[in-house]
């Protein structure tokens, strides 16, 4: 057992509702600060994309007992749906029967989230503001401004679990010997809607995670519980197709029209939310350390904010929690050792999963509708299949195990290098499902 | 002529100061604000290394017509001296005859440029700590701390030249979209002196930059007008031999005696400083945008910082200034569009001498004494002079000449996939000096 500690968590976003649940069962007292109002009050900002939990973020839920209050939020998909300009829809599978990634709609799993840590016992203080942090003595100083009369709170421990713009980290920061990066992509994103059918049911397959790809810029939809489907439009910022050129009614119109052809019933919902919600840039985030001694340590985003377009972010962050919890397990009271030991191992992966994802980012836009590509993709899948002892792909690893990211990463550069080889053997289009070319991809993972 | 404007300039060192000059010269009205005491009033801080003036560094002085002055402050350093353990000192020639970078002790050549500034009817402001800035309607807020009172400040325009840590660039760096980067090294540094002789001579060679390689750490000293030597310590902060390791006046004796013997006579002093002088730590920084519409504009270490072992971080502000001012004799009162492309040219070449003093860092500390390195600097050498227009060494084009810091990198990468080539001949060692290998040089660059 753990002494009981005074704790302070900084953020009341999935992270920091998921720790403040694991810190309860381990008997700690627990304080969750928010500047932004109780989710569970409050419309959603229309700014979300969905979530895809997936092994990782399900083991986490499962170690703290809450996966089947969970799972009853989420959807199962099992595979791509690919709309592809001038064809029909094609699937494409993410991984063996019964493998699936899970459709929540952040909001909702948000709300659950506090409900299940409110009732464990952890008390939320939201609407107020956390603008400064005494590292060296854990004390939190809020206020309405920067500038306005401060309250200061003594802790004993206090977790940064405040997001890519995270307020710890920024204190954090100003340290010598900090390392710190933050990378945009010259991609926006927009939250749209499609409506249910009018008997409540989904308009497109409600097992399928639906791509619309396009090159520069992509459209995704995920389904939700109520029929609807979360639509998130990924575009450049500026440039001749991009948020900047579409300016009014009429270039919405013509550019829904003319990409988006088999949704063309939504357009007049879809071009209603392109004006009213906001445009939202995506940010890859570094530092390091993550850690302040015994007294403090950043969770999740704010320690390594991701693009989107593995759907690990979540997953990532959960398996933060879940590492910490099992530090806790090991060194008990040593708190430093304990946040030394999850920097330690977390950060390599957190490095993994943020390449991973910018690379993503390249793939889903471009190379899904890329012959050769989905060419290369064939090849591998049929030789995982036919020697899954000696093949697992890139996206099972993430996706379906829980094994390292940084492995995972690892483990796809050698097996790109290899495809790589195999695409250059000749007539490898007509040729790909002959012998020869499994047995060049057995050689070469004996080099 | 460019209409006047009422310009805040944030920073009063090398290159504020130089700002300054230039901005007083085109007639605009000039406040400099420093949250340090004037450094005319104070005694240095030990912790500076010495200044290496180069080419682009007084072009930029020469441009204001303070080149000369500025000279009367500088002792030219042709050649390396190499204190290797266990040889006798040898020398390296920078470049042509007549070729030299210029040692200046940091502290004078500051206090120097804000007289200077000071004389042209720059108003300067020190000990005025600036706290924040609205970046849209350029007001400077400053006061006593964060949480006093503050002065409001109305300017048309704001320049960030407060270095490393910017406050400006920290306002900025909370826009989305803005990209950002802060590297520390792992090794740090400490400033130690050579006292002059009783007659006030110098006690090593005074035309000449000396190192100290030693693999993981080194030592460099670069003569002052004084007599005196100017050295620098840079040591890892952590491990075996480091700044946490050498802990009593004891282990700095060690220290001292069995690495360098050959200014042994020294230690007293060196010891003395050692644990007098702060340990310093050394960051690159990246980040962009550098320019808030015609607004503000970053320049020197706030918009770039980088390590100290390319001697050019004073160099690559003066051109920022140079450049600036170019900008300014182009596109007069459009100051959205002198930040524009200002930004746009310089961005590259930051990054380029970034790159390239991080690449020196490994280099200085460990390769100057290894001998392959040395053949291949021999190599390299014999085919410059013996074909100057096809082969310019990167040190050369860096140090001595105008050309971007970018096309430098680009070919001085060029250059070593070359001399990675040529060092794979058989029997190098040996023929280095044959036609066969100026041939196949000359082979090689007509890829």
């Amino acid at each position: 057992m753990q002494e009981q500690k005074d704790v302070a968590i900084v953020g009341s976003g999935l992270v920091g509702s998921l720790l403040a649940i694991f810190l309860r069962k381990r008997g700690h007292k627990v304080t969750v600060f928010d500047r932004r109002p109780d989710v569970r009050k409050v419309e959603f900002s229309g700014r979300s994309i969905n979530l895809a939990m997936s092994n990782r973020g399900w083991r986490a839920l499962r170690e703290v007992g809450i996966e089947d209050e969970i799972r009853k939020l989420a959807l199962p998909l099992d595979k791509r749906a690919m709309h592809v300009e001038g064809q029909e829809v094609y699937f494409q599978k993410y991984g063996e029967d019964g493998e699936a990634i899970y459709s929540i709609s952040r909001g909702i799993l948000n709300r659950k989230m506090i409900d299940l840590a409110e009732n464990a016992g952890a008390v939320f203080r939201f609407e107020e503001k956390v603008w400064d942090v005494d590292m060296q003595n854990a004390r939190l100083y809020t206020g309405e401004s920067e500038k306005s009369p401060w309250q200061e709170y003594q802790f004993d421990l206090i977790f940064g679990a405040d997001g890519a713009f995270s307020r710890i980290r920024h204190k954090m920061q100003r340290q010598s010997r900090f390392n710190y990066s933050q990378h945009f992509i010259d991609v926006g994103y927009k939250e749209l809607t499609i409506l249910p059918n009018e008997d409540g049911s989904h308009k497109l397959d409600n097992s399928s995670f639906h791509i619309w790809p396009r090159g520069e810029f992509m459209l995704i939809a995920m389904p939700n519980l109520n029929g609807s489907f979360t639509c998130t439009l990924f575009l450049p910022f500026e440039g001749d197709i991009s948020f900047e050129s579409i300016k009014t009614e009429k270039d919405a119109d013509a550019f829904f029209e003319s990409y988006f052809p088999d949704i063309k019933g939504e357009i007049s919902n879809l071009k209603k939310e392109f004006f009213k919600n906001p445009t939202s840039a995506m940010v890859t985030i570094k530092c390091f350390p993550w850690s302040y001694y015994d007294k403090i340590t950043l969770v999740g985003d704010s320690a390594h904010a991701i693009v989107p377009f593995y759907g690990q972010g979540m997953n990532a962050g959960f398996e933060d929690i879940y590492v910490l919890d099992q530090k806790m397990e090991k060194y008990g009271n040593d708190w430093q050792q304990i946040f030394e030991e999850y920097q330690t191992e977390r950060k390599p992966n957190g490095d993994a999963i943020a390449e991973l994802s910018y690379r993503n980012f390249l793939e889903m836009s471009s190379k899904t509708a890329d012959p050769m590509f989905l060419l290369r993709k064939k090849i591998e899948k049929k030789f995982a299949s036919d020697h899954p002892e000696l093949w697992t792909p890139l996206y099972s690893r993430v996706t379906f195990s829980d094994k390292a990211y940084s492995e995972a990463l690892q483990i796809g550069d050698r097996q790109r290098a290899i495809m790589d080889e195999i695409m250059e053997m000749p007539d490898i289009a007509k040729n790909w499902n002959s012998p020869q070319v499994q047995n060049r991809i057995i050689d070469l993972l004996k080099e």
